[in-house]
């Protein structure tokens, strides 16, 4: 892994280990990796310090072999700097991180949290819109329909952010996984998201390119989701469209439409 | 303030600077210090290192001098070590500080939370009793009637707690100040509450006590409040009794009967 | 691992992970853990929160399974409390933990530090007397000959300490290891050491203990190194003597004499 | 205060409070503050959290008054981040900045640490190449001729260097200060240095500009030093040359050549 780790500018330090969701220019506001291992829930690291000097995740990188790695480098948008607000955040044995923002959350947030269920919501630790926002989707069902429990969590915060008059509640890409399959999602309430790639299969592209060292570095089953595309491999990305979301598992991948579904009131 | 800060055992960094209130034996789990100085609000200094080797709480020391200064070092009963569940908490020009926990706050928490006026509910940071605590009472009508406005919040805290089925749903000290007046407080739901003691005035004392160095060094309108007395002075300390507050202003105190006074429903 | 980690008083939270040795009372000025996993050199983690509260430690500890594991919890003599003054320290294949102090290390250490190697110099990250003399045991030769080179660094130690008049300049226990095999080291110039213990050879213990739940969870190769005995099974610990030390590999333990070896001046 | 902390691209967070020195783009490997107020020595606030978002230094910033602030923001290339290698450093009444770099200082430390006086060698903390420096220079009487210090420290580091192959062993901009008066240093060995600049008087510049409301905030004496000015203020301000220092001191400011000045050997 340490090539990939030790390049400056397009590293995995910034932005992935196997699998991640950049979005944000380099920033310092702490950061975080999950990773599926020996625990019956996946590991979590959570740091405050910029990633790019932190030593515990240089040693943690070195010793981690998973086969899938969600690392996230965060922005934060003014709420504290501090672990409980790092991705990914996890719940049983699920991992998510979620890059954008709530609009006027603090506006919207009491709203919000008072529709997640009682029994999760104690586990909100830290103050940002990201975990509330995870915490939504796992009210509305995201362990037995995660694009649907998305649909409908950012349904109501669309909704919510009507009746309090914010334009455009939601900006999101948005990746969750189970440990077995990713969901990734790109979606905002103006139409005008972020970008959001992920890799294609890796054994088609070795054939294509033989001799690139990264392929020769990563499983077959291996995928990176980025903001942007890393190197300059032809036929290496797919895009995931604008309001899509992607279903990855098993060396397939399906993209969906993803409409917000609002409650009836 | 060197001899009160490097005194091992007693010292003012364990249990306070200038007005504090201690309760826990010696731990880690964070600190803070909170005072009046240039700005219009406290100045609040929060760290989530362990007092005792903190430098930057060394150097502050030596630079603050105020009417009015709390200090707090806190025992995580479980919530995260983040500079945001340090105390004192502020709102405006007002500090708060609280030993004791709410019990089974886990289950009670989402209640107290909706308790509280949705104005200051956004300003909540932190994931502690303490602070939910603080905003409960400021709903309630801290900054025009502190012992009203408490009496009220662990009126609503004791009922929702009987509904939830906890005996005990407070243990508290509380000290709270506007930078004038200071109002300590000593409850407890089993009414047997942790120990209170408050310095009393320093200039009585000062002749009876002609050669205390400690005397000398701190200005009439000193107080110090704790949860042990310090040194062996003799007529050095007043204890809050039992379910009791005490209000501290201009060299008086004045001591006063605690009942909290749940709401009509 | 869980069980170990979560009894509050003597768990290996506190104490150690695999093999440890442990030696101040509870304390919280930083911690580390060092295995042997997946990569070329031992994985070392280092923190400066307090142990017991520390949520990374946890989703490590859940994550790391290795036949070699070593934990340090810091009770800082004076050095700040940073990640580069946290145990162990680690050079190659190599893990090292101490504790004691070197006695008037303020006085002692610039003709320590004039001592070590220059090509390792510059490996020296922190400001304690322990990392110092791990490089000093290095520049000894700690790789080819482990004792050989503690008793020359200890002897150079107490020989600069009495040129400065200072009595006693070596308190110590110490562990260090090759991944292989364990050294561990019990001395000080007063002949009054810490005590140290190490726990005998599993497979032994569970015959005599078919019902203890500890002795199924730990594989025949586990050895806990600690200040004091855990539990109460009988024959389950080895005393290193005053001024001895032990090598530990494959199942087997040996106890030798530790005489400091002055250099001839 | 206020003002000059909340402009966000220009902000006195990212490079300086009354006076101070700012080189590096954006970055967050950890800050410092430091400024004259109650205590015999100056006050020294350090972090190792980005300084845009760390809300102590906001609370430090509103309460701390002082004719001499130094504050400096961190850009490691390559030591630990942690308080003890953050900007600026202290000894008694003297504070020190530094932005460059000693070059190899991997190769030249073990030499230059020697050259520290024994006295002053254990109040070495971190392990940057800038304490170092500054412990140099006070070894070369810092606090009787600052000029004549720190040319014979740059000597010496020359001479090291050029004993060790190494082309260009100093880049530097440096700022110290006894609290009374601010010397400014701008040299490296390449004679290709980072721009350095200082505010003019304030009172001629409020005559020029009786409307800038920056100029009605600062008292007389103020003075802000800098690597690229800030606003576009005709008049505002004087670059030191390559190769010079200046001495700033009631109201008066004097550059002189800077000179690196050899050891005879």
């Amino acid at each position: 892994m340490d090539d990939l780790l030790l390049k400056p500018k397009h590293s995995l330090i910034d932005q992935s280990l196997h699998s991640t969701m950049g979005a944000e220019p380099t920033n310092g506001d702490g950061f975080g990796i999950g990773w599926y291992g020996l625990g019956e829930t996946p590991g979590v690291f959570h740091s405050v310090e910029p990633a790019w000097n932190d030593r515990n995740l240089r040693n943690l990188a070195a010793h981690i072999s998973s086969p899938m790695v969600f690392a996230h480098i965060r922005a934060s948008s003014g709420s504290a700097i501090q672990q409980t607000n790092c991705h990914p955040f996890r719940h049983g044995r699920w991992l998510w991180m979620h890059n954008g923002l709530i609009g006027e959350f603090h506006q919207l947030k009491r709203e919000i949290v008072l529709a997640v269920d009682p029994s999760l919501y104690p586990e909100i630790e830290g103050s940002t819109d990201s975990e509330v926002f995870f915490y939504l989707a796992l009210s509305m069902g995201l362990e037995d329909d995660p694009p649907g429990a998305v649909e409908r969590a950012v349904g109501l915060i669309e909704q919510i952010g009507a009746r309090h008059g914010v334009d455009q509640p939601m900006q999101m890409t948005v990746a969750t996984t189970d440990g077995t399959t990713l969901w990734v999602f790109r979606y905002s309430s103006a139409h005008q998201s972020r970008s959001l790639f992920y890799s294609n299969n890796v054994s088609a592209l070795r054939e294509q390119h033989p001799d690139a060292p990264i392929l020769q570095q990563v499983s077959d089953e291996s995928r990176l989701v980025v903001s942007e595309p890393i190197g300059d491999l032809a036929g290496a990305w797919t895009e995931v469209p604008e309001s899509s979301y992607s279903v990855i598992a098993h060396g397939e991948d399906h993209i969906h439409t993803f409409s917000p579904e609002a409650e009836k009131l």
